[in-house]
C-alpha cells in the first residue's frame, strides 16, 4: 500500500512539474510579437548542446545599457536627479553657487539654463557632486538617496522605474547560463550600489563611466578617494573598449536603446563575433506609457535596419512596461 | 519487505556520503601546517549559514596575484619571455635597433644590460611588442606563443609553472561559492588568453595592467587597436584600485607574495573589510624544488607579522610545488 501511495505521488509531482513547465512563461510582459519569439529562438538554439549554434555557458556574454533600456531615461537621466540633489545638500557649503552657472540656475529650479552650458556643465556638476569623498562614503549616499528618492511624473521610487520585460529577459537569460552585464555611459559607482538588488547583477557585472580613485591611508584604514579627474567615459566608442577592459570577451548578446546613438558600437561590436549573436534596440515609442522620443538623425534606427538588428518597439512589444502598471 | 530494502540503500547512500567527504581532501598538495588549518578553518566558518561569520556567496570575492603567486616569476616574469620572444621575432623589420638600447642589449643575449635603463627600458620593450596590433591579434599572438614556449631551466611548457596548491585552493575555494579574480601587474590581455584553461579563472575575472585601445572600423569590421599609451599600472597601491575599478566590492580573502611589495596594498584592502577575512603571503623559501628569494627591505614579511597575515612556505607547507614534480 505504501509503495502503490509513494509511486502516486511520484507521478503527481511528474505531472505538476511538466504541467508548471509548459504554463511558464519566461517573458510574461513580452507580447507574442516577433521579438519574443526571436529572443526564445536565439536562447534555444545557443543552448543546445550539439547543435551548430551551440556556445559554451562561459562565452554567454550579454551586454545591457542601462538608461533607457533597463530604466527610464526621462524627463533626464536618473543619475542627474541624483546629482541636482547632491547640489541642493551642498548648496550652504558653497555660498559661492548662488552666482556661479551652472549651479546658480540649478538652485533655482531651472535644470535647462543650468544645461545650455552643455558638457562642460555637465562635468562641473559631475564633478562638484561625484567626488572628494571615499568610494565608501560615495556608496553610502547613493544608497541612502536611491532608498527614498522619487520619479517627478509618475511618484514612483526610481528603482521601479524598470522596465519589466527587461528584468524577465535578463533572469531569462540567466536561468540558461548567460552571464548578464551592464555596460552603461552612467557612473559605474551610481549603479553597483543598487544593480544587485534590482536587476540580480553584481557589482563586478557593472561597466561605466568612471573618475579615477587614489588609495590613501585614513587613521590607519586603507580607503579610495574619489578624484576629480575623468578615468574612462563609457559610451558610444567607449562601449566596445569597456567591454573588453571589463570582460575581456565579445558578447553574445546586446541590448540599447534609441537615443543617442550610444549603443550602436556596441551592437555593431556583438555582431562581428563569430557564431550566433543577437542585438537588440529598444524603441521608445509610447508616449502614454512611458515618453516617446526619437533621434534628431535617426541614428539608431538606421543602424539597426542596416545591419538587421532587432527594434524592439514599447508600444507594441511589450504587455507592461513598469511592474506598477494597473 | 520492498520498504527495508530502500531504507537500507537510503542509509548505504548517506554512510557512503560521509566517507567520500571524509576521504577526499581537497588541499592535497598542502602539508598539514598551521595555514592549511587555518585556510580550512576560514572557508568552513565563511560558508555556514547562520554562523556569525557566514559571508552570502556573492560577497565571497578572492583576489590573487599571479606572478609569484599562482605561477613562477623566475628568472624573470614569463611576460618578459614573450616580449624577448616578440622582439626576436620584429627584429628584421627594425634594423635601428640594432644600436639602440634596450633592444640591442636583448638581442644579443643580455637581458641583464638591456634592464640596466630600468623602468623606461622596460616600457620600451611593452610598447614595442604589445601594441599597433588589434586586440584579436595579439590574442591570437600570446596563445601560439603560450602553446609552445617553454621555462628555460625546468624546460617545462610554462603553463606547467603554476602552483599546484593554489590551482587546488581555487578550485576549493569555488567549490564553497567564491568567485576567484586574479589582480595583477602583469598585462591583463596577457593573462587571459589562457587563465581560463589553466586556472579556471575566465577573461572578466582578470584584473591586470593595460594600455589603451582605440575602437575602429576596418574593412567594414570593428576592431580594437592597441596603443602605446598606459591605461593603468596594476601594481602596488594600483591593486586597490583596479579591484574596485573591475570588482567594485572588497575581497574576503587575498593573496600575493614576498618579492617586491606588490601586494601589500591589496592584502590591506582585503584585511579592511567588516568581517571575517584572510590574507596570505606566500614566501619563496624552497631553493630545491623552485627558486628562492627575499625582498631587500623584507617589506611584504614585515607587513605580514605586523598584521597578522598568513605566510605560506613553500618549503615547509608545500607538499608538491609543481604537478609534474616526481
Amino acid at each position: 500500500m505504501k509503495t502503490i501511495r509513494n509511486k502516486f505521488v511520484l507521478l503527481a509531482i511528474v505531472v505538476a512539474g511538466l504541467t508548471t513547465t509548459h504554463a511558464q512563461d519566461p517573458l510574461p510582459s513580452w507580447n507574442d510579437t516577433a521579438p519574443k519569439k526571436a529572443i526564445v529562438a536565439f536562447v534555444e538554439k545557443v543552448t543546445k548542446e550539439g547543435a551548430p549554434d551551440f556556445v559554451p555557458p562561459n562565452e554567454r556574454i550579454a551586454t545591457f545599457d542601462n538608461d533607457g533600456t533597463l530604466w527610464c531615461e526621462k524627463p533626464m537621466p536618473i543619475q542627474l536627479f541624483f546629482a541636482l540633489d547632491r547640489v541642493k545638500a551642498l548648496a550652504p557649503q558653497h555660498p559661492e553657487w548662488k552666482d556661479k552657472e551652472p549651479f546658480a540656475s540649478l538652485l533655482k529650479g531651472d535644470v535647462k539654463a543650468a544645461m545650455a552650458g552643455g558638457e562642460h556643465a555637465l562635468l562641473e556638476i559631475i564633478m562638484a557632486t561625484h567626488t572628494g569623498m571615499t568610494v565608501g562614503e560615495f556608496e553610502k549616499m547613493v544608497k541612502d538617496w536611491i532608498a527614498t528618492a522619487k520619479h517627478p511624473t509618475t511618484k514612483q521610487p526610481f528603482t521601479k522605474m524598470v522596465y519589466q520585460p527587461m528584468i524577465e529577459l535578463l533572469a531569462y537569460l540567466r536561468a540558461n547560463g548567460f552571464k548578464t552585464f551592464i555596460v552603461s555611459g552612467g557612473g559605474i559607482e551610481f549603479m553597483r550600489p543598487w544593480t544587485e538588488g534590482v536587476y540580480g547583477i553584481p557589482p563586478e557585472q557593472v561597466v561605466g563611466s568612471s573618475g579615477k580613485t587614489k588609495y590613501e591611508m585614513r587613521d590607519g584604514q586603507p580607503v579610495l578617494v574619489k578624484l576629480a579627474e575623468i578615468n574612462f567615459i563609457d559610451d558610444k566608442e567607449g562601449k566596445p573598449v569597456g567591454i573588453n577592459q571589463h570582460i575581456g570577451r565579445k558578447p553574445i548578446l546586446s541590448a540599447g536603446n534609441v537615443f543617442s546613438g550610444g549603443d550602436i558600437a556596441m551592437l555593431r561590436y556583438c555582431q562581428s563575433r563569430p557564431g550566433a549573436t543577437l542585438q537588440l534596440m529598444v524603441n521608445h515609442d509610447d508616449a502614454a506609457r512611458e515618453f516617446a522620443y526619437a533621434e534628431p538623425d535617426n541614428a539608431s534606427l538606421k543602424a539597426a535596419a542596416a545591419n538587421g538588428w532587432m527594434v524592439v518597439s514599447m508600444k507594441d512589444d511589450w504587455k507592461k512596461i513598469f511592474a506598477f502598471e494597473k
